[in-house]
């Protein structure tokens, strides 16, 4: 069957660009002597997480119970939840789950460790504990390193935890320019190894040093003092990948394939792949809201929910697609679109291969 | 069961808020002598169609045909799919899917009219035919009287159609200020009026005159020459309608449930609720991805996929939500959100009463 044969919108992820991903990653982490434990929230599969086990990484990372049921349930056996499991009901299923699964979790305050001692010891296991710490983004995460300190004893006095080590995401790369990616890696780098001998020097077992982002990744595999990477959506990369300078269109290996529905005006198409196929992540500029294979002239300039508005001036007349023509949209943003479908079709170039179920989509807790 | 004990986050639809807004739109079109077909891309759900129907709508819309498909395996039987089925496949689906339920459809081209009347042709069908014109949204639908006219009679010289009437999605109100909406429906209204007599006067059946959006309702109800409204996000309301002036805070019955997971600073609150929960739909201001009930001061300034970045600057220290406690987001954008959840809990005030599916949620094409 070929990707031509399929209705739309459907979501494609290519199996060769894919593949390349993974095994790039693979040895980026391995030239940089680091672990790599990739964040599975950008596709939510089991079939895709494989790969990447087989490529070399030593474990997966989830951002939700829900996922990490999934991917238990699906075999995984060392994740890690990056994340703050500190709710009564959260820090339960945490506990039940760890009785069949290794899962390590987060932690940024004392009050957190404490549920999750509780539930841990209710539970009879022992959990894995991370510290996280926030090295510029400003979301979670302990911000200086004496509260890192504080919860590391907190966590090694408690029953039912054990102190892995710390952990950040350095999400605040997504908002600085190709340039400065670099630069803000490498304070986050620094920031983790002046936390981690803080604790070190306090005869704390701050065991691992985890880093995460696409983005960050090639600046951070050169840091040393950092153990692990966690980058998710290099697997497929997108339109951000590409503006932040992490991808090129090339390695871009998902796609929206979707059908032109309306030529209202000559320069004008309509296709049927709206904020429900492709997310409403969008760029501040250029083709906003996904780039067209081939067409690099068009642009998405507006969404609605099933329609994608294009507007064909840059395009010449004989290049436009016409009615019921069908073309490829690389998303601005593979995570959100990824998780508006409940499978995607695998394919090698034009030919489809297989179709694996986003597993762990939907699973909202 | 109480919301408070439900695990987070959860899409949560008020059922008390709910049936008063479906009856106000019943109670709003009668008076206006429209007849009302609610569109059900805001909810997907059969259950909540049901309540529709049994408050006097004569039908349903539908934005595609997965979402057609499972409205007519639920029972529903009077079907408009609001869009243009201008592909083989979807002409042959809509043309077998017309074999057991009532469904008309949209077309705004003669090469799309060719498509389905071969495909109704081969299926043995007559499909219903309504012409989309565009009133000032430039998305689908024809630019011109003459265009409607010419597609018009293609429509009643094709074997396997019936020309229905025409229709809009007057859309471009989501442009407007408050004070434009009620301007820029009439003069859609007039607009829909001049295209209708246009195939009147050249002996067209042009039955019926169909337009839809909720911000609109109030000013097409007493617009001369409508037949029907399509509105759909009334049911629920959100933060789009409310700044728009369509909706109150309290006619607003889509909430999302969300734990605060952590409380990193004094003035910041991170809830587990981002934007996999919510959707990136968002305000150009204030409190851009929602409001939190009970706290108007806080704003949600920025998500991350699963995480709300809460500022609680405005927020007396005394009122700001603890680690572990639960609060309720109106979402900015109903369609969007609902669309990320595969169920609803439904609850009167504080207590649940039952699980929706959202049914026709995945069903992409």
């Amino acid at each position: 069957m070929l990707l031509a044969d399929l209705d739309t919108p459907a979501l494609v992820a290519d199996l060769d660009i894919v593949q390349r991903n993974v095994r790039r990653m693979a040895d980026l982490a391995r030239r940089g002597g680091k672990s790599l434990r990739p964040h599975v929230k950008t596709h939510k599969s089991p079939d895709l997480a494989r790969l990447q086990l087989a490529a070399g990484a030593t474990g997966i990372t989830v951002a939700k119970l829900g996922e990490a049921e999934v991917m238990a349930d699906a075999g995984f056996n060392d994740l890690f939840l990056a994340n703050e499991p500190a709710t009564e009901v959260k820090a339960t299923r945490l506990a039940i789950l760890v009785r069949r699964a290794r899962v390590a979790a987060g932690v940024d305050s004392l009050e957190g460790a404490a549920i999750l001692s509780r539930a841990a010891a209710r539970a009879g296991v022992v959990v894995g504990i991370r510290i996280e710490v926030d090295t510029g983004l400003g979301r979670c995460g302990v911000r200086t390193a004496e509260a890192a300190l504080e919860i590391a004893r907190a966590v090694c006095d408690s029953p039912g935890l054990r102190l892995e080590g710390i952990f950040t995401h350095e999400g605040h790369v997504y908002r600085a320019s190709p340039e400065e990616v670099r630069t803000a890696c490498v304070g986050a780098a620094a920031r983790m190894r002046e936390v981690a001998e803080v604790l070190r020097t306090e005869g704390l077992p701050c065991g691992l040093v985890s880093v995460g982002s696409t983005p960050g990744a090639a600046a951070m595999a050169d840091e040393p003092g950092i153990d692990e990477m966690r980058p998710g959506v290099y697997v497929f990369n997108d339109g951000m990948q590409a503006a932040l300078g992490s991808a090129r269109e090339e390695d871009c290996g998902l796609t929206v394939l979707a059908s032109v529905i309306s030529r209202p005006e000559a320069q004008i198409a309509i296709l049927d792949a709206g904020s429900k196929a492709l997310s409403s992540d969008r760029a501040e500029s250029g083709s906003r809201h996904g780039a067209i294979l081939g067409l690099p002239q068009a642009r998405i300039d507006w969404l609605s929910e099933e329609h994608a508005h294009v507007d064909l001036r840059g395009v010449p007349a004989a290049a436009r697609p016409r009615l019921g023509e069908k073309v490829r949209i690389v998303p601005h943003h593979a995570c959100a679109c990824v998780n508006l479908h409940s499978y995607m079709v695998v394919a090698r170039a034009d030919r489809v291969q297989d179709r694996w179920p986003i597993a762990a989509r939907g699973r909202m807790q």
